[in-house]
């Protein structure tokens, strides 16, 4: 015979609200009620079970999250954010890693799938090129998060990398620097977008793209910091070397600062330096870093707000959300003029 | 009448181990034979049912997992080792943040339950010295993670912080440092831990404890590097400031060495810092800083293999699991003979 909250209730002389209200994690209930009813569902050996209310409601109240790496801050970040919104809304998020390897990414999709996630929320790390059939053919409503793909149309949320890039370069152009150099990436949307946006500054005030100038790599997240020194090495091995350099994100732009400073010259004066991200770390560098904020906490909560509606209604329009990025000067780039305060 | 596999396989000409086989998400099935498969089960509105096999088995295969902040570094690193070698033997993580809030933590407990886990595994943010008659009531089996609590015998994985207390503060001794400060945490096990080594390391050296040196305060994870910097200032105001300091955590420790750069004083010279966590940008820091090693990717693969085993047998005997912190010396406490090299 099923155990009902009922006799529960009327064994401990509490109410069923009450015993309700502890399964459902209400912090009404005190302390000691809480632990006398877990302590008595717990000896029923009384596993309250949403795998029976989704198989009753064909909903799981689970959202699959998969990024490519859970040390990136701005991965960390934008999960911690996610999470806090669903968890208003009693969803639980199934978090997963691809570490950066698109095999492992299948096979996260398919066993977050199978887990039966209402909603699934990928920061992919294929190649934005490639053909995706499967992504189109997932049985689960789809949200793309910071890259998309270019032959598909999904739900996405993320920033405008365009900009970014765009952002990034022109206030390297506003310090008068002459030769602006770029490490970025090749595969994700948003390394070909800050590239782009790199670009477009540059053409925008008439300059002639020198690609010496301009250093790009498969992967570039990893190890950003080993791969922003190398490339940075490699440009100061020019004859003529930049003045100064956009960096894809924070952990390449450390590495730059890295090179630089080994080599000798002096940052930002006689090279300036930008990334992109803004981490939590940028004030406590050993020269505090210049970045794009890309607002992630509210790509978190935006990203929520998404996830449930289409939760709530899985046919909704594909919807696509862009975040403007703001600029953010530190040391690595300050103009002479500016007093920068830590 | 339900979708069977084997009807799926014959209508596209390929065998029910294959269809199978792409549910599971196994490699072996290639790119267009996997899109083929998910499209049809997609257009038969066919969800691999985990919820149906919880229900056949008893198990979701799912492990909870609560940290206080995905942000902190040490967590989210810990999440990612759990995540990747639970996956390699098909369970998913499902991943819950309690903001350094007992309450929220508690919803979350119960949250998770309601989902089914199989093994839950806890960070808590709760003091160690209150009673937790939850969760030794809890009706799924628990892992404690680098918190526990005096007074429950529970499974454990952590590091010696007590070890980890007494190594830093060796250190700072044979550094020949005469006031050796400690700014600490009151609430949580690692953080009296680290503050029970600190008094050890100086009591075995015959020293006097002088309390003025002691800096202790309840929650120094959320923003450490704030705290840090106000623990900091204080023991600066003293007639005699100290000449070193040993500091909970690397972000407390961050936050001590801005104040410090900002007084004026040289670091290592004037005043040696040494925090605990070496996380991945001590070496990149305006100062770049020694720190304790608690080997993060061990203790995620530890906990990995103790909530397999828990899962598969729940009445084992209570383990704990104790990993020795090992001493990381950067330029903060460098001896003067010593050349750190960047």
């Amino acid at each position: 015979m099923p155990i009902r909250l009922k006799d529960i209730a009327q064994e401990l002389g509490v109410s069923t609200v009450t015993v309700s209200k502890v399964l459902r994690g209400n912090p009404d209930i005190g302390v000691k009620t809480r632990a006398r009813v877990l302590e008595r569902l717990n000896a029923l050996n009384y596993r309250p079970n949403m795998a029976a209310r989704g198989l009753a409601t064909g909903k799981t109240f689970t959202v699959g999250l998969i990024v490519p790496d859970l040390l990136q801050p701005f991965f960390a970040h934008f999960a911690k954010e996610l999470g806090g919104v669903l968890r208003q809304h009693d969803r639980a998020l199934l978090l997963a890693s691809s570490e950066e390897d698109p095999k492992i990414e299948a096979q996260e999709i398919l066993a977050l799938i199978q887990r039966g996630v209402d909603v699934l929320v990928l920061a992919s790390c294929r190649d934005e090129l490639l053909p995706v059939p499967e992504l189109s053919a997932l049985p689960v409503p789809l949200v793309l998060f910071d890259r998309r793909f270019k032959r598909m149309k999904a739900n996405f949320v993320g920033s405008d990398d365009v900009g970014a890039g765009e952002l990034a370069t022109r206030h390297l152009i506003e310090l008068n620097r002459k030769r602006i150099a770029h490490i970025g990436g090749l595969q994700t949307s948003p390394a070909r977008d800050r590239t782009a946006g790199y670009l477009r500054a540059l053409e925008r005030t008439g300059r002639k793209i020198d690609e010496r100038y301009l250093v790009l790599r498969k992967r570039l997240e990893e190890r950003g910091d080993d791969i922003g020194f190398s490339c940075m090495q490699g440009l100061l091995a020019l004859r003529r070397p930049p003045d100064a350099v956009f960096c894809y994100n924070d952990m390449t732009a450390i590495g730059a600062i890295q090179a630089t400073l080994q080599a000798g010259l002096k940052i930002p004066r006689e090279m300036a330096i930008i990334g992109c991200g803004n981490f939590r770390y940028a004030d406590y560098l050993q020269v505090p870093l210049s970045s794009i904020d890309q607002d992630t906490a509210e790509l978190g909560r935006a990203a929520a707000r998404l996830t449930l509606s289409i939760a709530d209604s899985p046919q909704a329009r594909v919807q696509s959300i862009v975040l403007k990025p703001r600029l953010v000067i530190r040391q690595s780039s300050a103009p002479p003029s500016l007093k920068i305060s830590r």
